[in-house]
């Protein structure tokens, strides 16, 4: 039993005619677009003789019933970046489909049902947080917040929902997966650079970001000696290479500044204070919490001098979490089974499967993405390696089915 | 003889009752503030006595007339930038004003000419270049140049000058100055740190501005391993590192980043490009040559992997230049005989006398700065330090008048 590679990318095809344009892709989560693209993913469940069910926060669940009472679950998102790519979140949802035809071509019964998911506003550029659909899912008990969440101005999630149509009545959580996997593009180089055909998802890295604030003395370059400075850029140059000689000697460990600001930037002050942000992130929560723990005692007992001070304000703390054993045991059997070659790899970036977690036993099949790039037009995976991810993901779920 | 420090005082203060704001002294020059400063200058030149000439770029001299036809200069500027302090610039010329006073309060008759000069535009904030005035003095063959200079784009410097009534007959350098002496705040921390009366200006330190751009791979910082990332300001913090190395084994040598920005600067997005500015000062033609030979090997060198690429601009580059040996004699011999502490040092900033020193003996005598500020409000030097200051300054022109 193999799927239909050429239909697969004929849906994937048919999905991205919703929000093109000549820079991308852009289907922001409960706009018209997106309304579109639920429309037309009812729609292939409906011909696919799926039950349909849609829960409040608006995720979408397309039941291929089993003879047992107990629930698999395959899917993504539909929603994507301003401008975004053809393949983030979108794939996971047409393979999730795909996966369920190829069953039904081939007259299978699952033994327990196997549901096709649409998770709403995994990006979280219109609304926050992002992952809305599968953190309601999973945590029920905040779907009162996620449902009047403000960030778009102009209404509430809630009201978004309804105006799309996709406001419904099931609770959040009423279908319990037994299991929960989710097939995406790697968003990231490894796959690519080592030319491997599957990564095996085992667990998903904890989430750090905290905005750095140097306040110096701004003096004049050409008057203030080296040695009666205090230059808030040199303070946080400091605190990057600290952080860089903890990257030397910790594996996994990932930093990076993404924004820096320097007041008042003109070309011959000595800067009076500079703003910066730090992303960090690890696979183990103790090690990522010692990274935390030593940034902000470098910041504490070094930057803070007698003219510096330096702040850290934390603005996402997330921990790292661990996919199922039984999951990514039967990832690696499929994949085994089918030739492809495999990697034990850890997410990088945030999905819907690392929410869903919370509450059910949950794991992911990546595929190579070409150079790494995503929430891009130049987002791309070739025909040859979706359709060996699909393939891996049709496989793992007869595997779970037959447990 | 020595001057009246509290007529000194009287002196500045009138002088900044024009163009005072409650940020700032505020005139800009050749505008309406400047023109009642130079009509102020003016006019007490014609209390005391003084020839007054007005060359073709403005500046203004006094004349108080020794017996034999040499000049010695003394003076400085009276534009300010926008919200600038009371000492910049007005105390040199307040300062040779009341240099004179007391030479005739004493009926001191000199040797030679003693002339009281306020150049015209020394901030270059309304027109550029700055020290303009005496830049035109020094280099004769600039003023066409100069006078046409539209960098205020409502109005050339030669209309400007029209238009407040400065625009002299005398052409630039017709006063050739035997010596030239100019007395400024320090505008830096040395002397104030140090707890020194007098700093005597053997020279103003070269300086170097430039642009450095790279351009990197912009990607995600969370799905990028450390190992893969062309991370651009991680190649200016490498530049950055290594001019700092060069300065903790380079005497003197300054390096100042005031510039920077990142694009796109999103916090879990690697930068693509960064653009940020160098200021590198040293008072040695040789050393200052070196390091940046040095800081463009390395972007060439270094910094211009297979995927990232460096670029340097240079903006600015002026050699350092060496004050006349025998004017800074007599200043030594000036602070001994009055019994102030001294310093010999260099001067970070740029100023007139370090443009008339390309054509004229010159030198420059520096007094303290609070904080080493200015350019602000703030700036300030006591009562105290300015009549120490105001006395060497006529001990130095007495002296110099008698070889």
């Amino acid at each position: 039993m193999m799927i239909n590679g050429a239909r697969l990318q004929s849906r994937i095809n048919e999905v991205n005619q919703i929000g093109y344009n000549p820079e991308g892709i852009s289907r922001l989560a409960l706009t018209d677009q997106d309304k579109q693209a639920r429309d037309y993913l009812v729609s292939q469940m409906k011909r696919l003789g799926l039950e349909i069910n849609i829960d409040e926060i608006g995720n979408v669940f397309g039941i291929f019933k089993g003879k047992g009472g107990k629930y698999i679950g395959m899917g993504s998102h539909l929603d994507t970046v301003p401008n975004g790519g053809k393949y983030d979140g979108t794939l996971g949802v047409c393979t999730a489909l795909e996966v369920v035809e190829t069953l039904i071509d081939n007259t299978y019964t699952p033994e327990h049902s196997i549901v096709v998911c649409n998770f709403t506003n995994e990006e979280g550029v219109r609304f926050t947080p992002d992952m809305m659909g599968s953190m309601a899912y999973a945590n029920p008990e905040k779907i009162g917040v996620l449902l009047s969440s403000t960030s778009d101005k102009n209404v509430s999630v809630k009201q978004a929902l309804q105006n799309i149509g996709y406001s419904g009545n099931m609770k959040c959580g009423a279908i319990p997966f037994r299991y929960f996997i989710e097939l995406h593009i790697e968003q990231g180089p490894i796959l690519e650079a080592e030319n491997v055909d599957i990564g095996i998802v085992q667990g998903v890295q904890g989430i750090y970001w905290a905005k750095v604030s140097i306040e110096g003395v701004n003096a004049h370059a050409g008057t203030t000696p080296m040695a009666m400075r205090t230059d808030p850029f040199q303070g946080f140059v400091a605190l990057n290479n600290y952080l860089y000689a903890l990257v030397d000697k910790t594996i996994d460990l990932k930093v990076t500044t993404g924004q820096l600001s320097v007041h008042p930037n003109a070309i011959n002050v000595i800067p009076q204070h500079v703003e910066a942000t730090l992303d960090i992130r690890h696979p183990e929560k103790k090690v990522l919490n010692e990274v935390i723990m030593r940034a902000k005692s470098f910041i504490r007992d070094t930057l803070n001098t007698q003219n510096m001070k330096a702040h850290l304000e934390q603005l996402v703390h997330i921990d790292p979490i661990s996919f199922d054993n039984d999951i990514v045991h039967h990832i690696q059997q499929a994949s085994q089974k089918l030739g492809f070659s495999y990697k034990k790899m850890i997410s990088g970036a945030g999905h819907d499967a690392q929410l869903l977690a919370d509450t059910y036993p949950a794991a992911m099949v990546f595929i190579p993405s070409k150079n790494g790039i995503s929430h891009n037009f130049s987002e791309y995976s070739s025909p040859d390696q979706i359709e060996k991810g699909a393939n891996v993901l049709l496989e793992t779920v007869t595997g779970l089915d037959r447990i």
